[in-house]
């Protein structure tokens, strides 16, 4: 019975695809490794059953995908790696939606529009950083923010530009001294946020939102925490129920966690992405012709649950962590003799002899620190003790500040989601999408 | 087209399943954790081509599999997550085939032979350890070698022992001062065979093949380097095609070279399992009736393809290395003034001034050692400083000599295989694979 069950689903899905889906949901995890499933799986579990439940993940899990770039000698970079997932062509690491000779490719976004779709892109860091950048711009390396700012306006197609709706931050490179790309967006008829309030009120599409200067705040240091499954449900609002569309959905933060090796910054990006999956499944239960494939560019920071021969990964450490490394250093510089209660508050972690001792003298060279340089650095030793005494208490490892070269998942829910079953290239997603878009 | 061709296999896969395949074959790779299987596919590509080859395990892979023990803030050890793999219980770390309450529990070979089936276990480290142990064994820790060995011989179903082949290590084990359990096995009708020569003159089942007096040698440091394969074959050659057959294989050094932090050993030994599975690719391929299922029990030492925030991981540089850092010591020790030399013809690497200097330090503590103790540490000291040299020059990193929690990849050939796809948890294979067998 079970077979024939499982049968069935199978040739419903196969020949949905055949019929291909309408809308595409693009949904990329920047730097959600492997090692990130396992652990947010542990982090988002109920402590209160004695069973480990299943996440998102792994309920929507396919298969697994290959990130090298052109070298495959080296670990790719967010640009490479999107630009192999956007255009189906492997490059060099900073390449923005440009192949190994630097000549522009068509992007899936690109097609899409081409084929009447309604375009949008979400994204936590500044909206036009690496991924989101390589589905909707043409330049030869990631740091020309402004240029990539400046295509998202003046690339057309029709005469409008690329993207109907841009979600995210990067205020700082659309209003600058010599440009401001808002004015200029908004007199193409873009209605435009510079923060959630406001947000809200965006009703209708082309849309234009910058809700930071740079990338927005951490998931972990801001209420609600759920900037990503916000921001989401106002694309998805946005886009029109007439016309298919593509929406890209980068979860851009994981990748700064994981650089910091910060591990509690890194979980609570997992559970905003979680959010925002589950919200995306309730949309898609509505609209079943709609394709959501979720993967990640890379791997960041050479995580492992246990470390230093210890065969333990203690999840409820994590889940007590309050702020992101550098919120908890200025806390307790900021609470002065007070430092000890305020990291209980802040970690739940208890401080031994050695941990007090260390601490005491981290926040005695930052306050006594002559220059601005030298306090820095003392500030950065402090973030970086922070991230040690969570680590230690946590048994979480890593091997770099970093990416890592190893496969990354593959999960897909919607008509079409089997052809991501098994292992694959980068390259392949973008083929197979280019599939439903022909 | 495709779609169709795609349709009709699954029919065909999904009706096949309904007849259930006759034999299984279960290969479990000891510690080949995700970043394992990218290192590999970097390791054994062909440089000669641009293109990245892919290998037996892509084109293979179905999905992933969680690894925890029954507590899960542990990260799991070798005999727990076997025992999860044979019975489809969760236990503590240690445990061979008992639960949580040292109960014996019924493993999948045992069931295997109420049906009737034949019966064979191969694997390169003892094959009395976790792994193998924990198919065909009760005790309450994996310590309990001599007891295991004992139960192989002592248990028994319909008057003679669970296991028809046994092919690995550990004749110390079984050839004890107050017991020789080779004689009480050959007076049971096994034939035996010691050694590699006397292994291809095993002519028929049951046969027991002790090859090693622990763990055989690393791949790396014995030629042939397939040993795992030749093993393999030979249990499947006596495995009559008349009746239908459990065989386990155990890849059980990879684990070692792991916990070793031992990169080139490692590749090595994946080197030998996927000459293994393409072996038995090819048996297969003549009795359809056969499913293949390959899986690890855990990921071992933190690998990661990649370190110290270098965005580059050089396969080039393991596939040169000749030895495991244990040999390479002893050669660099053996080798008196001529060490670089010798440095060189084993790994390739240039040796720095400060790696001279390092090498010329230890190479004089070793010389001067006045204790055993105090040589043996020097030893050890020169094959850390052999592995970092090599980590150093491929840029791998490595955050434990212990295990890690994160999922591990399973793959699938034959009959049922599309049942593996997706995310599961390390029980649920058994759970399956008693299906099978019901």
């Amino acid at each position: 019975m079970k077979t024939l069950v499982a049968l069935a689903l199978l040739i419903g899905a196969v020949g949905a695809w055949a019929d291909k889906p309408k809308n595409i949901i693009f949904v990329i995890g920047d730097g959600m490794g492997m090692e990130y499933l396992t652990a947010y799986r542990h982090y988002s579990d109920n402590p209160a059953t004695p069973e480990l439940d299943s996440t998102w993940f792994d309920q929507h899990l396919l298969g697994t995908v290959s990130t090298h770039p052109i070298d495959i000698t080296d670990v790719t970079d967010s640009a490479s790696s999107a630009t192999a997932m956007a255009a189906g062509v492997k490059t060099y690491n900073g390449a923005i939606g440009v192949n190994a000779n630097r000549e522009p490719v068509e992007t899936l976004l690109e097609r899409a529009k081409k084929r009447g779709y309604q375009t949008a892109m979400v994204a936590t860091s500044q909206i036009n950083h690496a991924t989101p950048a390589s589905f909707s711009a043409h330049v030869e390396s990631r740091n020309q923010y402004d240029d990539i700012a400046d295509q998202y306006l003046d690339r057309r197609f029709n005469g409008k530009p690329w993207v109907d709706i841009l979600i995210g931050g990067g205020r700082k490179y659309f209003e600058r001294e010599e440009r401001n790309l808002v004015h200029e967006f908004q007199s193409l008829g873009y209605q435009y946020a510079d923060n959630f309030d406001e947000l809200n009120d965006l009703t209708s599409s082309p849309a234009l939102a910058l809700l930071a200067d740079k990338g927005l705040p951490f998931a972990i240091d801001e209420k609600p925490h759920n900037r990503l499954e916000v921001m989401t449900q106002k694309a998805l609002e946005l886009l029109s129920p007439d016309r298919p569309f593509f929406l890209l959905v980068e979860a851009s933060q994981i990748d700064w966690c994981g650089h910091a090796n910060d591990i509690a910054c890194a979980m609570a990006e997992m559970t905003d992405t979680e959010m925002t999956l589950k919200f995306i499944s309730e949309y898609v239960a509505k609209r079943p012709n709609t394709l959501v494939v979720v993967t990640a560019d890379h791997s960041t920071g050479g995580l492992s649950m246990g470390a230093d021969r210890q065969y333990l990964w203690r999840a409820e450490v994590v889940r007590n962590i309050q702020a992101s490394s550098g919120v908890i250093a200025q806390a307790l510089i900021d609470s002065g003799d007070a430092w000890q209660g305020r990291w209980q508050e802040l970690t739940g972690i208890p401080l031994n002899e050695k941990a007090i001792e260390v601490g005491q003298n981290l926040l005695g060279v930052v306050a006594n620190a002559a220059t601005t340089k030298e306090r820095n650095e003392a500030v950065s030793q402090l973030e970086q003790a922070v991230r040690h005494g969570i680590d230690l208490a946590s048994v979480t490892g890593w091997t770099t500040g970093g990416h890592t070269g190893g496969d990354v998942a593959v999960m897909a829910l919607g008509p079409g989601a089997e052809s991501f079953a098994g292992h694959q290239d980068n390259t392949d997603l973008a083929k197979k999408l280019f599939e439903v878009l022909q």
